[in-house]
């Protein structure tokens, strides 16, 4: 009989653990992982008002060493009026399991211990090692949390050899994405300088608003690319721009915009911070811009690892798992500098809304194919 | 001896005129033209909350009819702390006339008044006749005001044969500029609706900011012309664009924009309204606009008026005077329906600012150019 994930799940979702709180989230998973003979140590980062728990829980001291990534902070609730049970709760009714976190990801953490277990009772001396990631600070800042995690486990020697992430990556049925990269994400605040002037006499002002068009506008004009083999094409969205003039007349001294950019493999931050100071350049704008990189793209090509994850998820669900690179960042971007990294969750259609849902039967069946997942990379 | 224009500009400038506030200044008019023979008609036009007072005033029923146009009401003195003198006070130090109005344009209509009252004393049985049509609203709504009196003095068969609008168009030196036009202006606001979504699925979203750029560029990359005959090119400048969106990773709903384009006797406002239209509807714009026109361009080709106008400015001043159409709008557009309209004044360099002032001696001899051009045109 297969160990049940939801007990665990309504566990963690009982924690009020809204990021960065944890509010004993990590303790439900270290109880859970130390019977199982994992050695388990607790790391906390961040300054003094935004203290950050961290576990990090390993079991054996071998190659080939698969991590196991996630998070226990979840999004705030939101409306509580609008829920139909408490979201901290836990609550099972007509099969579906409710709560925060319930697929993003409490539920998946709950999943994989759950398969870790079944996995370790029948394969108690199994190869290599396995180790759990879990942090307390992935839907915010991200600063303290998975990225600084690794670099300790840098310093200790503890880097692996390959990392399953457990996001929500299924669209609609269990198993049919896994995600094998994602896109970077750059965000760049510009303000224009121009000189005043009045509508009449332009000769004698410099209209930041012009200036602005001039260098979005061939920005605009033609796609960045047209995507690569892994890949849709990067998109470039502005996302504000503002003058505050309200004189129809007056030609305005400064022009404001935002821009976001989602970018693939064929781009890093710094190619494409350049490419907008050349526009910007280009139109002869006196200006200041502030760009920042919330994680640059990564790919992790099809391999061994990326095969063997896909054979698991065929063999456990009976879905052949498309191999996507869509959506926004996680913290598989911090990984893919160290180890080869995938995602594979369930499927997270309520992430982040009102009433978030997981059903109880899908989150055995992905337990059940995490245990695959192991099997077949570890044997 | 020659009439001293300065009392009358004085006494002008003490009446707190500030538009559309008369507080007496017509009645000053009124009171210096009857003598000289003139039957003056009072006409009070606009809604209760914006009443405005106008002077008719004409001396002889025959033509040719020359017409002199001008306006007592000023603008507002802006911050009283900063002027040297009571902007009211009509203080003369220094040999200059300080005051609101002293350029714009109370000393105008005080140095015709003193030109025409010495015209007068030698030429009393003038061939034609000679009208002043002053007004109280020029510097705001200009809706109650010349153009009202105009349709009024259509409809009484009193349609002047040419018109004169006192404004200081004089650049350095008195009577080295005479306008015989004056560019149009439109203002138009903007709104292009689009749909708000994540900036990392634009696909899902349709960016309004991104549609406005692509009207706008094409607007903004070549000159609407390359000037005329008489004018300057036409300009076209954005002074508002704005979002107010504060998320980075939002695509906007909406996006707003705020043109004022300049525009010579090659356009009319309808053809540039159109020209928006399309460049809106190009880019794919779901918009609304608002258009409004402030006036139309207007030229007074150079004929015998504009050439006896710069003959007896020459004779007069010393100086040839140039024919120029630049500069904002003014009262001529309305009177540009009727008959050839020109403008002739001071030097108007300190006109709207905070110690507004004109030289006396400048006064004193625009009162004779005035006289000149009365005995140029009139004989």
């Amino acid at each position: 009989m297969a160990t049940d994930p939801i007990p665990l799940a309504q566990a963690l979702i009982r924690c009020r653990s809204v990021t960065p709180a944890d509010d004993g989230a990590l303790d439900v998973v270290q109880r859970a992982l130390e019977p199982l003979g994992f050695a388990c140590t607790r790391l906390t980062f961040g300054p003094d008002d935004y203290r950050v728990g961290n576990l990090f829980a390993r079991r054996g001291g071998g190659g080939p060493h698969l991590c196991y990534a996630g998070h226990t902070d979840v999004v705030p609730p939101g409306d509580l009026g609008a829920w139909s049970d408490d979201p901290f709760g836990g609550v099972v009714r007509d099969g579906l399991l409710f709560g925060r976190g319930a697929c993003d990801m409490k539920g998946g953490i709950a999943a994989f211990i759950a398969g870790l277990t079944d996995y370790l009772a029948a394969r108690p001396d199994h190869p290599g090692s396995i180790s759990l990631l879990i942090t307390g600070d992935e839907e915010a800042r991200s600063v303290d949390g998975t990225a600084k995690v690794l670099e300790w486990m840098q310093a200790e020697g503890k880097v692996p050899d390959m990392a399953l992430v457990g996001e929500p990556t299924s669209r609609r049925a269990l198993g049919d994405t896994i995600k094998i990269g994602r896109r970077g994400s750059l965000t760049a605040r510009i303000a224009v300088q121009g000189r005043q002037g009045h509508s009449a006499y332009p000769a004698q002002a410099d209209n930041p608003i012009h200036r602005l068009v001039a260098a979005l506008g061939p920005l605009l004009a033609a796609p960045l690319d047209n995507g690569s083999e892994f890949f849709p094409p990067s998109t470039l969205q502005v996302t504000g721009f503002d003058v505050g003039n309200a004189a129809s007349n007056v030609i305005p001294a400064q022009a404001r915009a935002m821009l976001n950019i989602r970018f693939n493999d064929l781009h890093t931050s710094e190619a494409l911070t350049e490419r907008l100071h050349a526009a910007l350049r280009a139109a002869g704008c006196a200006y200041e811009m502030q760009a920042e990189c919330s994680g640059e793209s990564f790919l992790t090509r099809p391999g061994p690892f990326v095969e063997a994850l896909s054979r698991a998820i065929a063999r456990s669900t009976g879905v052949e798992p498309a191999l996507d690179t869509g959506g926004g960042t996680s913290d598989a971007r911090f990984i893919a500098r160290y180890c080869p990294v995938a995602e594979f969750g369930a499927v997270g259609a309520t992430l982040h809304q009102v009433n978030e849902h997981a059903p109880v039967e899908e989150l055995r069946r992905l337990a059940a194919a995490y245990r695959a997942v192991l099997e077949e990379i570890l044997g």
